[in-house]
């Protein structure tokens, strides 16, 4: 097999490390004078950093107005708000201080500013592919999804159960800064299902269509990394290194470098744990490292290859029969995640098997399915058996 | 030791695989309609790629006048020439077809034409940094020095015997073509210095100041596949898959990928082959063959934990032993390029000891020294001694 034909593309700047974002406003000056800051439920004002990016706007005369309240699974009800907010106040840029639900929903902002249709109608593909957006600079503080470096965006509507993401091209950001001091105080759990979140982007690409040889070993490379230093980080967490190895990960783990050669991913364990948050409202790390086993387990006849791979360069396991070293890795993924206390079974999320028919409709309802491995209501069944 | 802070940044769009240049007209169509072709010494000419560009080019509208005659080691006064051309004929932007010579040849004309003094003060740091220039799309037809991808340019003055570098973000090509089959054909010798090429690239990196376990793996992947390919494309030269494994991992070896959480490395070697190259036009790769195991063997002492790692990840060696796995990979790598027939020592490549003298004040002439292991006159002789 050869490598697929591919784009690549990321013209996101990174600027990354210790005080990085005392470069805001110059960066910011390149895109006009007003902006609208666009934050979470509070964390960041409590931690300072909302006073401290107020300060530094406020020296430099960058204008701003602030929309305050995504939530951790993002809804495009609020998105809407605040492009509402953006719109009144003629702002030239944004400003997304959070992680990645509310770079997500900035993105949202950054097309919705220019549409004159609901933002939610590009996520259900009735309305054309946006060209223009506003410029978006994001201060990220939770490693995890990746969005500080790539075009995608998730959003949901939690009346009707949908989940969706999108992706364009105007939608990547224009600077992203990344100071790891900004996570030192993420709790365990959430550094925990950032981790997972990170090493199931690195998965979900490596089982993209393709043979690409450097785009494996660099996805190995970013697996091995993530499960050393989502086990380092535990035991010191404001570790300012291991800080900024996890976000420099996480970063990696879905900003291009991996899929180079391969056709975008497979994202079925995506499409899974997206009906899975949407009805439980669970964290997104915590539902992959619940569907990522079962998935492994589901396709393993048609992986055993791939997985062998990936335990001679995640855990450097000598083992040469395939099937048993494809069984380890599982098996230590498991034992990863089950160390670094992200759940690996539904009933650790307090999700219970007589909800079984309830998720199958969800699944039904989203049409998930995977590119690579197709997923139908025979697999959808069989997968869930493997996560309880 | 932390990461260094650092930027990333890259908005180079790369399009890669069988028949991409067909997508070179609209690409071009959105920076202008008269573009400046530049290439080498005739060999695009006579593979059919040149008529094949021109008759793309025909077809869509898109103008064009040609520049040939870019030197394997470039001239700076070529580029002026080609400055000439282009200002004469008012062009929008530049198409690039060859290797490394010829794209930097274009990188210094997309500067050079909005420039009102010689190209040359560019890199001699006599001119201010410039903040414009011509938009640049490449075809590639050279797996080797990285410059598809990245902002810097090499040209040298044989008269006053400098080579110089020079980089500004400006310069980042706006589109490269990557279609392995232009590689096919390339001899076997020259496909050695360009796999010689990239594996120096990525060390030069990987002796950066910083501690970046991700880029260090990445690295790894790197000189690994290198070696790999590099031995079997002796065996089929035409193979398609093996053509385009050199041509992304050349691309990766310079495109920021490995550096990320270092400085931008120590380019040493570097430094002293540019010397070598101007003295006697020799092959900037089949220079660097020679050069790096006589640098590795110097700095040894200071560099052993990092070659051990590198002979663990690379060549799969498990001795514990961190000066004997060090003294394992200097080995191999000397043997790896004895046996795809790139020179490791000087008489190999027909320059002889009564020369000594001859580079010694080359190397003082160009100030050659490295940005994390500086070099002075006493190191110039005990390196150049490595080399015989």
């Amino acid at each position: 097999m050869l490598m697929e034909n591919f784009q690549y593309y990321n013209p996101t700047k990174i600027l990354f490390g210790k005080d990085v974002i005392d470069q805001l406003c110059t960066e910011a000056s390149v895109y006009g004078k007003k902006c609208i800051i666009i934050i979470g439920q509070g964390s960041v004002k409590k931690s300072g950093l909302y006073a401290r990016v107020l300060s530094l706007m406020n020296i430099s005369g960058l204008e701003h107005v602030t929309f305050e309240g995504v939530k951790s699974n993002p809804l495009y009800q609020d998105a809407e708000e605040a492009i509402e907010l953006a719109k009144e106040n003629k702002v030239d840029l944004i400003v997304a201080i959070g992680g990645g639900s509310v770079i997500d929903t900035a993105k949202a902002v950054a097309m919705g500013f220019y549409a004159d249709h609901s933002v939610w109608d590009f996520y259900l593909q009735k309305a054309p592919r946006p060209t223009k957006a506003l410029p978006l600079l994001n201060i990220l503080t939770l490693a995890a999804t990746g969005t500080e470096m790539n075009s995608a965006t998730v959003l949901q509507d939690t009346v009707s159960g949908m989940k969706k993401g999108y992706s364009a091209p105007c939608l990547f950001p224009k600077v992203s800064f990344l100071d790891p001091t900004f996570t030192q105080t993420v709790p365990l759990n959430y550094t925990a299902y950032g981790v997972a979140d990170l090493i199931s982007h690195s998965l979900e690409q490596f089982f993209g269509k393709g043979d690409a040889p450097l785009s494996d070993l660099y996805t190995a490379s970013v697996i091995k990394l993530a499960i050393d230093y989502g086990l380092k980080i535990r035991k010191d967490p404001e570790n300012f290194e291991y800080r900024s190895q996890i976000m420099w990960l996480a970063t990696n783990a879905l900003n291009g470098t991996l899929k180079a050669g391969k056709n975008s991913g497979d994202w079925g364990v995506h499409g899974l744990e997206h009906t899975l948050s949407v009805l439980y409202d669970i964290p997104h790390g915590a539902g992959l490292s619940i569907v990522y086993p079962a998935w492994l387990k589901q396709h393993q006849p048609q992986i055993n290859a791939k997985l062998a791979f990936l335990a001679k360069h995640v855990f450097e396991i000598q083992e040469t029969d395939e099937v048993l070293a494809a069984n380890i890795f599982i098996t230590q993924l498991e034992a990863f995640f089950t160390q670094i206390e992200t759940p690996i079974r539904l009933n650790q999320a307090d999700i219970h098997i007589n909800d079984q028919e309830k998720i199958i409709s969800n699944f039904k309802l989203n049409k998930v399915t995977g590119s690579v491995y197709p997923l139908g209501e025979k697999e959808y069944e069989e997968i869930l058996a493997k996560m309880w």
